[in-house]
């Protein structure tokens, strides 16, 4: 959410319940009862840790949001940023071909927050970790200046084959995702216009996306060779496959038309076009499959073939390097 | 660090190279060769999540600082916050009675913060996990409003027993303590006072926690029937311990006489003993274990009874009971 680089105290601080009225003890009795337990949870959040059960491999990663630069108040309630920020880190764990198993969540906030909000958020974080049958296993809480709030989740997987990097597609495998492509980044659009409701799939999708979490391991026990999610868009994660594996990736652009066609009603086909190639937090599964391999719920894509000599990697669109920057946390826009 | 509520905008962020002038790859270009190894990562950062070797249990903890409430920039380098966050979530996967394996760190800052403090924090982050043998899984890097920088650190850990928690103290055990008691507290009291070189390993305490990170799995093979860190103070810590556990622990005041001797000559007393008996951040292990076979390095300071009908669970001071509330992270003080 590149433009929306500014803090606030709209309403999530301004009416109810603010937290400064509360000590950490009641804070906490009002949000642990709400966690799901998790069926691999050995010692449950409340001691100086918590005890997973884990297998030989554990995967970790993890992923912060903040208020003014990743949401803002009037866009997305509380409980639609608990889904968001669990979900996308869930997104890396099936990226790595595992299976999420719990998740640690600190939230940083203005004590003008209010008990509503944090109440509202920890149901949506709860909601989606239920789904995924993932386990709290604990967190933190601190007060920050005036205007701010963040939240940071830490998420653990399962790993029970080999893991899927974005180092290993090889010439002559197949470019496949699972899961929507552009529909969050509409989303955006839509809420930047004022105009949320003329797709509502799309806006549901930038305030609550929908991994394929399932797809991840389901792609790792079917031969994927490369894989992770559309976190920053298209081009710009197939260009992070590229170049890790060293090959180039040639989308193919009539493969994506469903994509385009999906959003060109309402965002006009210049836009939607441009939401599918570079719109992020989709957190769909972009992999790359040996030829003829392709699980069910995947599609091909585009093809990996082998740098030539007077190129480098990347990621190409009908045979013609597009380019697209993104954007960088600190860099001044 | 209660009375140090305020942001500020120091000289963490008016030298040096200000991070909005990096792209965050060239951020991480200076980041990650500055990580140990670790010798149980299996997968490094820099994919869409780290893959760790594990055991059957894995410890999962995490624990935040904020600039202007947790530290100060005039008191404490970018190195000193680094040890700071990383000892402080180890210690309480010792007081699990485990090991510490790996971090996931997540950097929130004002795009003005410097390069330089950056560097200084991965280096001060980096001792520290290498001391310990602890990999760095990987974080994430976001920018914040003006003012504002703060570090979340999630730990894991690897538990080869069976963990010790803070519910297990029964009657007729020894309360026992290992590593000191006080020194961070007085060494934030000298800071406060300006006069940080009167006891310069007190200050050094305060900067940089030194928790006995070996004890934790030594006291759970010497059979430690509860343990937790020293994090809020030893009466409030101690609480936690005799609620959790329905017991009574009482202090034996003549086994402190060493820690508070140790500190009356410069803060007096009366201080001394106040940071004795409610400092935090020390992060030494206060454990309880059955008559009798205290494990060498831990010393006895007190016993542990049963309730009486007329009583709560409670930590008293010499018979007596002492009131002390501590802080809350949200509530006005």
């Amino acid at each position: 959410m590149s433009n929306a680089r500014r803090s606030e105290r709209g309403p999530m601080m301004t009416g109810g319940t603010p937290l400064r009225s509360l000590d950490e003890e009641e804070l906490l009795g009002h949000i642990f009862p709400a966690f799901p337990p998790g069926a691999d949870l050995v010692v449950a959040p409340g001691d100086d840790a918590a005890v997973l059960r884990t297998s030989d491999r554990t995967i970790a990663t993890t992923d912060t949001v903040v208020l003014g630069r990743d949401w803002l108040d009037a866009w997305s309630s509380g409980a639609d940023i608990g889904h968001k920020v669990v979900a996308q880190n869930l997104a890396d764990v099936a990226a790595m071909g595992g299976v999420p198993t719990g998740v640690l969540v600190t939230l940083v906030a203005d004590p003008e927050l209010s008990l509503e909000w944090v109440l509202d958020h920890v149901r949506g974080l709860a909601e989606v970790c239920t789904a995924a049958g993932v386990a709290v296993l604990g967190g933190d809480l601190s007060s920050a200046p005036p205007g701010v709030v963040m939240v940071s989740v830490t998420a653990l997987g399962r790993l029970d084959g080999e893991p899927v990097l974005r180092s290993g597609a090889r010439p002559g495998d197949v470019l496949a995702v699972h899961g929507s492509l552009g529909l969050a980044d509409a989303g955006l659009r839509l809420l930047q216009a004022d105009a949320p409701d003329r797709l509502p799939e799309a806006t549901e999708r930038q305030r609550r996306p929908e991994p394929p979490l399932a797809a991840g391991p389901q792609a790792a026990a079917g031969g994927a060779t490369a894989m992770l999610d559309v976190s920053d868009g298209l081009l710009r994660d197939g260009g992070r496959i590229a170049r890790a594996s060293r090959v180039v990736l040639d989308l193919d652009l009539s493969a994506l038309v469903p994509d385009v066609d999906a959003l060109a009603d309402v965002l006009g086909a210049e836009q939607a076009l441009d939401c599918v190639l570079a719109g992020g937090e989709e957190h769909s599964l972009l992999a790359t499959f040996p030829a003829g391999v392709l699980p069910a719920g995947w599609r091909a894509i585009g093809t990996v073939r082998a740098v030539r000599d007077d190129e480098a990697p990347a990621i190409l669109v009908g045979g013609r390097v597009v380019t697209h920057t993104g954007w960088d946390h600190f860099r001044a826009t």
